[in-house]
């Protein structure tokens, strides 16, 4: 088959790759319905985290088990599956408390953009489809769930959204714009969208957005201070990653409310003296999405939520080279690759 | 009268200073029934931390109410109080959350180890003993909840210690110690204190610890494991405020699992990617006090528990530099200071 690798900043490529197998008797192999870019793939193809050599790319996945190892007993083949960008045993003490994503025998995918993919713990890490083989027009929306829409419902979980609190929302990326359709579904009163591109304004404002900010840091901070009456937000979630955002997500906090922050951050130093006197929660980290998989895919399949519509652009998927260039350029919010 | 000065490192003078009298209508002046030293007056005590010139010493305080301004309404002259280190006017939104520490007119009491105090937002800040003038037993254990006991219970609510969980207390300072009784009170099923004093061993012990560890750092990180069977404690208390003490907490923290800190940090950076895949919560700062008075007023007066054992030395409040010293050299944990 081929498949997408990564050889150095700017440089996608897509090329022979052995097909994958089954190597210990946990995994399984599916062929792939649907995979995507993530904006965490940004990161290297922008020459901002080391590469080790050619690095084969991707890791949001759904598709169609085609074989199982011998181990495996609760995944079929030719079940529809959808699975994390994390393996889990799912049966571990980490697991057991929620946190798969921290699975004792985790492991990170990162060959998804591809049409055929080995997922190890394949009983711990997939979720099968209830009603079998979706129509082709939840597909988008069911990949979300593998982890762009489960790391934002983790940022406002770990934000502690709930009915009647006021929400920020830090980066308008696919992430940020999943955290504010997450904040909605988890009854959020007010969800301030911290966003200056239109399209992205636009996407934000229908998943649930009830108010938009332009500025950033310092400005950004004070205009929400202005909205909560100088008292700041009870749950603000940080979809970035970087110093700034960090720093704009604490101090638009109250004493007293939630941060979350679900991006790798990079280069992100926190002072613990401003910490300690900003008085928030802190909490963040890989979110979980095997947790919430069987939630939200059911939201999906019942037609509750469509987060398929964060893609507004897709690719057959021998064209992901520009896919990653029109994420990169923003000319995409998040680019859909199909086998 | 006399008073607690600071005039630099080591050097404790007790003199000559203005009786404190009504400034805003909002104030009280109490008579001191007892005060001590805190944890924190080291940091200056000990060079660490600037002073800006000679500077009034003291934040822990009970007593009677000698005087009220014009416009408090609830406190009233002859009554037992407690108060927090921090003032808060109890109404604004941020003390309506619980976080009376962050109150938008807080200030910082600092000139408590004298015979008088001037305490600003008295009725938002004191909180009157219910039954009246208590037994000079008690006074110590009241003592303990205008700081140090708010400070520990706050380590264990912040670090969310619940019925069944594992518990541990970084630290072995009265604050620590505090944090252990606190646990205890909360219901934890397994409290481990990280101490390597035998005196301060005793007292975690009969506060309700289950285990003692006296390895620190990685040593102590891999001894927290064992005792955990691998997973990392649930809910781990720092009472120290070093970045060792901080990296000992958190990597002694499952995933998912709770972090507090509620000593002012000294030279801690925290790294965020570190902290994200730690995949701790953390939360700190300076304890709300006044939201936990009234229910640990009313522990102490129940007799319900005795956190006063923490002094171990009591003096005139005149041999206040002896109080100091006897803490620096660590000849004692907590000096009691009677007027």
């Amino acid at each position: 088959m081929r498949g997408t690798v990564l050889y150095g900043p700017g440089d996608i490529r897509f090329e022979d790759r052995e097909d994958p197998k089954i190597i210990d008797p946990t995994d399984a192999i599916i062929r792939m319905a649907a995979t995507c870019v993530c904006g965490s793939d940004l990161w290297p193809y922008r020459g901002l985290q080391p590469l080790n050599g050619p690095t084969p790319m991707g890791h949001e996945y759904c598709g169609f088990v085609e074989e199982v190892g011998s181990a495996v007993t609760s995944i079929k083949p030719g079940q529809f599956v959808v699975g994390s960008f994390a393996t889990s045993d799912n049966t571990c003490a980490h697991c057991r408390y929620g946190y798969q994503s921290s699975c004792a025998q985790r492991e990170f995918i990162s060959r998804a953009q591809a049409p055929y993919l080995r997922v190890p713990l394949a009983d711990g890490t997939l979720v099968p489809s209830p009603g079998g083989a979706p129509s082709a027009d939840l597909l988008p929306s069911l990949l979300t769930t593998s982890d762009v829409l489960g790391t934002g419902w983790y940022a406002a979980d770990a934000a502690n959204v709930k009915p009647g609190v006021t929400v920020v929302v830090v980066g308008d990326g696919a992430v940020g714009l999943m955290g504010v359709l997450s904040a909605r579904q988890m009854g959020a009163e007010r969800i301030i969208a911290m966003s200056r591109h239109e399209s992205r304004q636009k996407i934000a404002l229908d998943f649930g957005a009830t108010d938009i900010i332009t500025e950033r840091g310092d400005e950004g901070v004070a205009r929400i201070k202005d909205l909560t009456k100088g008292v700041g937000a009870d749950s603000v979630l940080e979809c970035v990653g970087t110093q700034e955002s960090m720093m704009q997500a604490i101090h638009s906090t109250r004493p007293g409310g939630f941060v979350s922050f679900v991006g790798v951050p990079h280069g992100v130093e926190l002072n613990g003296q401003q910490l300690f006197f900003s008085h928030v929660h802190l909490h963040g980290g890989p979110a979980p999405v095997r947790r919430y998989l069987p939630h939200l895919m059911g939201l999906v399949l019942n037609g509750e939520i469509m987060p398929g519509k964060v893609f507004d652009l897709t690719l057959p998927l021998d064209q992901v080279a520009e896919g990653y260039r029109a994420m990169d350029e923003r000319r995409a919010i998040k680019t859909l690759l199909q086998p």
